[in-house]
């Protein structure tokens, strides 16, 4: 007899084994013009306009952490992936899963943190829904945001639209949020505190768009972190990629947190940092327009799209060499966001 | 010592306490224009036009049961949301949070239900999310949707808009669907099988809104069950609502099933049925044409809208008594939807 296909920890780390679970489950069952796209948002007709729409799931646990908490990165995360497809967003829904028993206490502080996170990006919520849950049939709270943005005309920020020559851009130092949360559930200190990056993309991608209007496209590193990102981005593209290992930022503190944890900052979720895909002539005014910004103002260049290896990201080392980096596989980083 | 508030049960039941969690914890920090109408769907202004925006989760336990599955109701359950505004729904998003252990056979079958169900209203799942938790963090899969439709010139539905003299009509007889699912929870038997009433509105509000333009409110009775629905109703439009307990349809098998659980059908969750609040002018035209369709061939008049009392649904009973029937309370009916 067949063992038993079931659902594993490994199937919600945003890697190859989300991607097969997507693709096989969902994929085949809703195809569509607009879902087989697979961008972080999808980008409705509506009056002769274009609409994008989004929705992300949150289930980190601690619901704390140095940084922000559940209900912030639930804001910020669906505010980011329509700020990713060049919209502006405008309107958020939020669904809640409540475990009986949660302290009363502990939802509001979520609430209030939702609401300057709502007025930060300067979005409105404007519904949402309440479950609840049995005791051990939960974790305290699950947020669920939906998104609605406008993509102004004249735009046009696709998965698919890398091309040979792009300039790669990633806008901040990648790793704080997946290390903010382990080094906090293994109980970690460390003498500098590392934060969660935790922050809203859309002020900046207006920035960005305003200086380089060409963008092909933009991508937030969240759960896989950025080598899954680029990955999908290859793959949906289908051109390859080359980065620079001694050019893609990251903290000391992340860097040594890390190395103890056994992580490869490549795979390590963010929460605030986007990678750009920039056609060549525009990726100095790309660059300087990010820096202005406090949110990416250690934007940097780290590679750049090639025409050979298609759907493949190869990392040169500081030493010369050359490895393939493939999506994340494994479990290593379970309910980061 | 205060004691800690904590979250319970009664508090995801849809009624009072679900009013109360909401107003307090997010109604008054996100209050805007657009939340504080407190309708099915955010009406948002969009080119000129109308879009209706609207969130929903579903926790229901067991995920399948006769006539449904946790799948269908959460696609019709948002669909719905969105035809109470008088919109037409168009696309969706879903967000899926799925416990560690579940087969991998139960979410395609879920995923096999939704696809049925998508198609069958005529909409697109255009985005979606997945998340997994540890096991005994969650109960198999609980899924949000969310979904935008538009909202044709000339509609103007709004909870706030009931009127003396207005007629309310229930589109189908009440509590089949939450009935199912206590049956099915206590381990009852019955010489009929009763069935979840699960099912698409849209349909039916486009042929009701043809013949009957100017209908003043429509919201699906579910969680709370009609009882709540119709107090939401009162309050938010500033109006008395007087109903004939005769005239309320209840099939016989759900009656002898609530009289066995010590249930009234009035606060039983339904998944497929609504009240119309129509003006006196077309009430008849309206009825005309739901009972044309299948899904609303046994419409009926309950009851109406009147001066006295206002905030308040009195019902009338066949004996010529009157009772007042506030909202649900208590947590009779947890995880229902």
């Amino acid at each position: 007899m067949r063992k038993e296909e079931l659902i594993t920890m490994a199937h919600g780390t945003g890697g190859r084994m989300t991607q097969q679970l997507i693709d096989k489950v969902f994929g085949t069952r809703f195809s569509n013009p607009i879902l087989d796209r697979m961008n972080d948002a999808a980008i409705l007709p509506v009056g002769g306009g274009r609409l994008a729409f989004s929705i992300d799931g949150h289930v980190v646990s601690p619901l704390f952490f140095p940084g922000g908490d559940i209900g912030k990165i639930a804001i910020f995360g669906t505010v980011n992936d329509l700020a990713m497809m060049g919209a502006r967003p405008l309107w958020l829904v939020a669904s809640f899963i409540i475990e009986e028993g949660l302290p009363m206490e502990t939802l509001r502080k979520i609430a209030d943190s939702m609401a300057e996170a709502v007025k930060q990006t300067g979005v409105q919520l404007v519904g949402g829904d309440t479950k609840v849950v049995e005791k051990e049939k939960g974790d305290g709270v699950y947020v669920s945001v939906a998104g609605v943005g406008i993509v102004p005309e004249g735009r046009n920020i696709d998965a698919s639209n890398a091309q040979p020559r792009d300039v790669l851009i990633v806008s901040a130092p990648i790793g704080n949020h997946g290390i903010t949360i382990m080094t906090l559930r293994e109980g970690l200190k460390f003498d500098v505190e590392i934060t969660s990056d935790a922050a809203p993309l859309n002020g900046i991608v207006e920035d960005l768009l305003k200086a380089a209007p060409h963008v092909h496209v933009m991508r937030d590193a969240s759960r896989g972190g950025l080598a899954t990102v680029l990955n999908e981005l290859s793959s949906a593209s289908g051109v390859g990629i080359e980065i620079d290992e001694d050019t893609v930022p990251v903290e000391e503190p992340v860097e040594r947190a890390c190395a103890l944890l056994g992580l490869d900052p490549l795979y390590v979720a963010n929460e605030g940092v986007f990678v750009a895909v920039v056609p060549p002539e525009e990726a100095d005014a790309a660059l300087q327009a990010m820096r202005v910004h406090p949110l990416s103002k250690k934007a940097v260049k780290i590679g750049e799209v090639v025409e050979s290896h298609p759907e493949r990201v190869v990392l040169r080392t500081a030493l010369g060499a050359q490895r393939i980096v493939g999506p994340l596989s494994g479990d290593l980083l379970p309910r980061i966001c």
